[in-house]
């Protein structure tokens, strides 16, 4: 055994988990990637692709091998079916850490139709609770950290800035008033949302029976592609999503400015959002490895998020930047029309992240990617076709939405 | 179609969905029964039965029709796997009213093993999300009435008085001091209640994105075993479980006294539990589904219980009665050795419960049932042989606890 200990990434062929291996690697530790390919099966199921070409898991292992020296080890198990494979594995290779990306990541994906919805349940909670069962069952001690999300909180708190985690309350207990801490209520605003408010629980109940050392990490929404080591080989290149379901807010523009497609602003584009780069991303996970839980601490609950912008905003930045076109189409989410939100990230910052914010080099290095690629984006598949209620029209073509106009099914 | 409309009770041949379709039925709703049949397959597996003698689910349909002149229809129906089936019958029907009684309802069941973590996992959220996506996905506007338990709210809130539901907290904003209200926070004791409170995430957000109106009723430990459609027929009687699994806590005390075995106390038996006779079980259920949510109403919750005891206090209770012994045993769950319950109820109340408490009369029916049936117990399954942790010894013999013992894995 090499190293600095062994990890294993579950979902590490994905957008975020893909990096991360790459990076855990080159620190040191024994990586091994547990994946199903779902994400490359979705991929077939919609008809696209990652703007990036992406290289099949053994090229890319060759790749690494490669320009590293190091060997990732990959299985594919499907950890939400294949209970006992997992559970092997984890007595095998006794690993101090375990990353848990292995989860249906896309909201519009979760309410495209009742078998999406289906599946999305499905495939998360008895994922994530089959890895709490394993780890308890096969009496593994490691630390189990996951990708979580910003939006467990839901974006509607008017005002009320966002702890990490948990929340201060003040109630009465006969008669008196008590200030005690609890989970931050949820408020999930898509099926997908939903799921990680549901793994919020499982957590809290593994880890007050069992013991399980946790940490969940809430992010939000990730823009970039690359990193210092998918940058090293181009069989390395990671990821890059574009079209209705899977393409996050920024990255969606950036590709939409490089192709002269119309930058796709949904309802007002009041909507302030979390944002977090992939490299940042990356740098969250190594510092959330290397400061686990303490035995017997309850589930560790990070912000893992840089800054926060208004949708449209961040329209006019690239529209600045590129001369595209922005346009206003309705939105499929219910969702409320403006929000503001106010994310605390101390934790993360106290130990020592120094944060990569939205700055116009990051930008150009993005579009720089996205139009060199251009040719493979199939403009039929940029505008979202998720209605999160039936009565939502599908908008093809773009409507002009006035600030101020309620949504559709509020 | 006759009678007041159409009603699915889902679960409806276990110990509160038999009595309550019969009650429904006499009422005069259609009644349709959906039921796979786990628990009388849960009894094959764990090698006991139900005290009374249950009849087949035809012959038991064949004597209400003979009493009561009405017919209840049933279908065979996994509600967590036969999706398709479940939405063909939702647009059949069109039912006004689903009642959810379908899930795996034992604690100790659900910690025998990671098997058994994993079917009530697997089994509770995929079920309860199924019935809400055909809802949608149906277009039928009908009103779920879910069977929730008191122990999402977990037993260990030193002195709070337990509201219905939603709890008053005082938060900051902005440096402000607000008073909002929010569902009260999950503490579950085990991986069953654990599964409650994740359908309640699944019903919050069914009701906030599609307004689904539903009614989770978080219901209190039930004894007792007839009620007055159960009596009408020897073929209609209801089940009555006394085994370490399915059997709780006061009814496994009557028949244990029946029987002439020690009443078994776990731990000191100073956990305060609630506790709600059957026949309120069905009044409950009657009262909820004629007071339903109006549309747009958030989810209404109900503590659907009327008294609160210590288990110690009952044992007493039922010893001075019958002249057993009682006998304290290693517990084998993972919870505070001592706990206060104080339970608001009002709800029921106001809408005219008049609540059937504890008496000797009503514990005599129960033992005289017990005792009649005697011959069927199956002595070596009084014991609870599933533990919350590996590291609690199992106790066959029955270990005197001394009141302020800590617990083993506390």
């Amino acid at each position: 055994m090499q190293g600095k200990g062994n990890i294993i990434v579950l979902g590490g062929d994905g957008f975020c988990g893909w990096p991360t291996s790459l990076r855990l690697s080159r620190e040191g530790y024994n990586v091994t990637i547990v994946d199903n390919l779902s994400r490359r099966k979705i991929d077939v199921e919609l008809g696209c692709q990652s703007l990036t070409p992406i290289e099949t898991v053994e090229n890319r292992l060759a790749a690494w091998r490669e320009v590293s020296g190091r060997t990732i080890e990959f299985r594919n198990i499907d950890i939400a079916r294949d209970y006992h494979e997992l559970r092997t594995l984890l007595v095998e290779l006794q690993p101090q850490t375990i990353i848990h990306f292995a989860e249906q990541r896309a909201a519009p994906y979760s309410m495209k139709s009742p078998k999406h919805k289906r599946y999305t349940v499905d495939n998360n909670i008895n994922g994530t609770h089959n890895v709490l069962c394993a780890l308890v069952d096969a009496g593994v001690d490691a630390h189990l950290v996951h990708l979580g999300t910003m939006g467990v909180y839901g974006y509607g708190t008017a005002g009320m800035s966002i702890p990490e985690g948990y929340l201060n309350v003040r109630v009465d207990i006969k008669g008196q008033e008590h200030e005690i801490e609890i989970p931050y209520p949820p408020h999930p605003g898509s099926i997908y949302h939903m799921t990680k408010t549901l793994d919020a629980l499982l957590f809290y109940y593994y880890n007050k029976n069992d013991g399980v050392r946790i940490t969940d990490l809430h992010q939000g929404v990730v823009w970039g592609t690359n990193t210092d080591e998918t940058l090293m080989h181009p069989a390395l290149i990671n990821r890059f999503d574009y079209e209705g379901d899977y393409g996050t807010v920024l990255n969606r523009f950036l590709v939409e400015a490089a192709v002269g497609h119309p930058l796709t602003v949904y309802g007002t584009g009041g909507q302030t959002r979390a944002f977090i780069h992939i490299r940042d991303t990356v740098n969250c996970i190594v510092l959330a490895i290397q400061n686990p839980p303490a035995r017997g601490e309850r589930v560790k609950i990070f912000n893992q998020t840089t800054e926060t912008h208004r949708v449209r905003d961040l329209a006019a930045l690239v529209s600045r930047l590129t001369g595209a076109e922005v346009r206003t189409y309705i939105n499929p989410r219910n969702e409320s029309l403006e929000n503001e939100l106010v994310v605390h990230n101390e934790q993360f910052l106290a130990l020592g992240l120094n944060p990569i914010t939205l700055s116009e080099g990051l930008l150009a290095e993005v579009i720089e990617v996205a139009s060199k690629y251009k040719d493979r984006c199939n403009l039929s598949k940029i505008i979202a076709d998720s209605r999160w209620r039936r009565d939502i029209p599908l908008d093809r073509e773009g409507t002009p939405v006035t600030v101020g106009t309620p949504p559709v099914a509020a």
